[in-house]
């Protein structure tokens, strides 16, 4: 591809998405295809010749997007919103267009000093503990690819000052006997992370909840006291400002307080709703933060930041570097070793690093902040008619507090039953929902979050689910 | 921003890109900054009002852009290569714009199976052993987005295979002591991986290497014998073709054999040089494969697909998802239960997944496999006549093997006055080498790769090192 071809089929590309962004709506949002259908269509044997870029985009059109699920449609309720805008768009063309490597200071030196002033500007806008700043003593801020990765790195930075950094050299089988907590409502990725860092299930304590799938503290204390009579050693403990099941909020600050009186190292996963602290009204959330060794939320998932970009703050750099620090030779350089630069890549797991930061910092000097807010006020105030609409339908029952965008709901009938609603109202095709379990019964998630969902979506997805159970 | 702002903004940002790639050797390749001169450059309060994208830009141009170390400038010879290329830089928007997060089969059936579908052409296209291939019994690949992740995720899998699968339960505290071995010379993430797995150092054996810097099997077997005797479980081992350091090839047969004998999981680190067996007479380093557990390489680093495109494959995908595999009510689906569908979130760490596919199959076809040959080829004839001006040059020597496109070279004088000639040569901005140590020696990697580097600029660095020396 010449430089004047790219020139020509980039145009194309851009006002191609344009194009399907504007029109995301004329698809289904998941396709009605069996699993193998897609391969079945593709050519056994790998391409020989190169062939024109419209060829392939043709391809593309005919074969590949008939299969995709679409994540930006307004009737995407599933899962998670992973929303994008225009100005993310454009920062991750320009990261791949500039195809620089930030895995440390002296490999691209704005890579890293923006990555860290956005991170400082980002604990601003959500209003974080100064702990967490660059300029505080021992603290800062990364992008990580995912809250997954975000969670394993806090539980290794954790392992290392609990172990007083024999871990590195001992391995876990010679170190203490660690134990973790979290509730069995959050992420999934912390019993993985867990599981990734030695700490077996055995030693995971899942605590109870209460009515509102919160942690009840005085459960965590008990398990931590019960613990340590047994000899283990209390380590790491979770808590969830918005679980992805029901956005349940855990009490952080008493949590916290447990933790910092019995040395554990506290981790708020915030990745589906910490950006909503960047309204005012919804900071009640971050309440005892400043008790917490590290923090997490995700702009790719309501911020209009396409994926990947969660950001990570830490309160104890120290662990974290002395967990995943390692100097070879060919990584060395002033830099580093005077101390006087950030290298990132003692900051997570992989060493390789794109320029994330520039897609941020596009969105928030193009979106601006306002229009931000604006967003995600719109999406709670949905939900919250959303859930007047169910709570007035005797058929159906709230069965979750629902504070953000996020509404779970249920047919009072059986689990089967609601399964066959899901199912029902996601064969239109003008919708999705997924499910989840809470109090042992299947409900079905009705998640707000996408750039383009509107109210007359809400309503309309709603209307859908009301006729399907009258039907 | 509106999608015809998106329209004009992105057509003037494709354009210049393309004017970046056409004039990158017109930049310094890295900046002459002090670390934090560019946040001094930055407002310290986050911005409050939106601006349009033309504003932006223009403080990227004149602040960002300084501050960059140009990865794509052909004098580029640091490091390793993270080349790009225009059909990639498309993919690459186009994920962007498509938004769709493919972590399970279900939330974009055609990101999960054009990427499987992918890593069976590459297998094909690379001549890999069928183990690999997802019509295999038990293999099949993913794209990971770095190979520290590959090594990390082939590690977890050979934890949980040689516990079986105790580890997942009791931890690594209860599970048997677990041995690896690797070389010195393998790269840093091989040591972060067992880190991260809770193996301590106490537990890695760095296998001595032979005078081209390659793994001696019988020290490895040696290694293995004295492990067992005192009681420990060898468990893993990584073969490198082509280490960061210096392109060294460990024997994979020879290590294979050892390592099937003695039941340990053989990891092979091709991230840096693999890709090159795309040219059949590069394919020796693929001797011994069908012995190994797992494999990776990166497009991301010589293939022009820009990063991160790392490449994992493994002969035992059952280990892989008995490590890795945690499956929540929320993420639950009938293709997965049924198993007709690949769930790639329990392939690797992160749960959400770009659509990284699509880059690796616009690079494919729109540039085709013959044109990657042929830059493959053109990057190690250079490299190899590089090496035989250097050898006419009585004040240097050359430290290591160089089937590659990596020359490692010195001045026959102390590793002070190397160091001193890598930093004059820098200085000059036209190009960028890294030292690395072997031997116990200071040597100049002058590593060849970036897609714009042609004849002209090897010859013009090295005409620089030759004057340097002489000044």
């Amino acid at each position: 591809m010449t430089p004047d071809e790219f020139r020509a089929d980039g145009h194309a590309l851009i006002d191609w998405i344009a194009t399907y962004l504007e029109g995301v709506e004329q698809f289904r949002v998941q396709p009605d295809i069996e699993p193998g259908a897609l391969r079945a269509a593709l050519p056994v044997e790998p391409p020989t010749t190169p062939e024109p870029f419209a060829a392939v985009f043709a391809d593309f059109e005919s074969t590949i997007l008939p299969a995709i699920t679409h994540w930006q449609h307004p009737g995407f309720f599933a899962f998670f919103p992973s929303n994008s805008s225009y100005p993310s768009i454009l920062g991750e063309l320009l990261i791949a267009g500039l195809g620089v490597n930030g895995m440390s200071w002296v490999t691209s030196p704005a890579a890293t000093e923006l990555e860290t002033h956005l991170l400082d500007w980002m604990a601003e806008l959500l209003d974080l503990p100064d702990a967490f700043r660059s300029t505080s003593e021992r603290g800062g801020g990364v992008i990580q690819a995912t809250a997954s990765e975000a969670t394993l790195t806090s539980i290794l930075a954790a392992r290392w000052r609990a172990t007083g950094g024999a871990v590195n050299h001992e391995g876990a089988a010679a170190a203490v006997p660690l134990v973790a907590y979290a509730t069995a409502q959050a992420h999934s990725s912390i019993e993985k992370g867990l599981r990734i860092a030695g700490i077996g299930s055995e030693h995971v304590r899942w605590i109870e909840t209460d009515e509102a799938f919160a942690m009840r503290p005085e459960a965590l204390l008990a398990a931590i006291e019960a613990d340590r009579a047994a000899g283990l050693t209390p380590f790491w403990v979770c808590a969830s400002t918005g679980t992805t099941s029901s956005t349940a909020f855990d009490p952080v600050r008493a949590i916290g307080e447990i933790a910092r009186a019995n040395g554990l190292w506290l981790h708020v996963d915030g990745a589906m709703s910490g950006i909503a602290a960047l309204a005012p009204e919804f900071r009640w959330m971050n309440d005892g933060m400043e008790l917490a060794d590290s923090y997490c939320t995700n702009p790719h998932k309501w911020m209009g930041v396409n994926f990947d970009c969660d950001l990570f703050w830490t309160a104890d750099r120290v662990a974290l570097l002395g967990a995943l620090s390692i100097l070879p030779e060919y990584l060395r350089s002033k830099a580093a070793e005077t101390g006087s630069a950030i290298d990132y890549r003692d900051w997570g797991i992989p060493l390789g690093r794109r320029f994330r930061a520039l897609k941020l910092w596009f969105v928030l000097r193009c979106t601006g902040v306002a229009a931000i807010q604006e967003m995600l006020r719109s999406h709670v105030a949905m939900a919250q008619e959303l859930a007047s609409w169910v709570a007035d339908d005797d058929r159906f029952e709230i069965v979750a507090p629902h504070p953000m965008s996020l509404v779970c709901l249920r047919l009072k009938d059986s689990d089967a039953a609601n399964d066959r609603l899901i199912e029902r109202a996601n064969a239109t095709g003008t919708v999705l929902f997924t499910r989840t379990v809470l109090g042992g019964r299947v409900a079905l998630r009705f998640s707000i979050g996408a750039r383009l969902t509107e109210r007359r979506h809400v309503e309309a997805g709603w209307r859908l689910l009301h006729d399907l159970a009258s039907s």
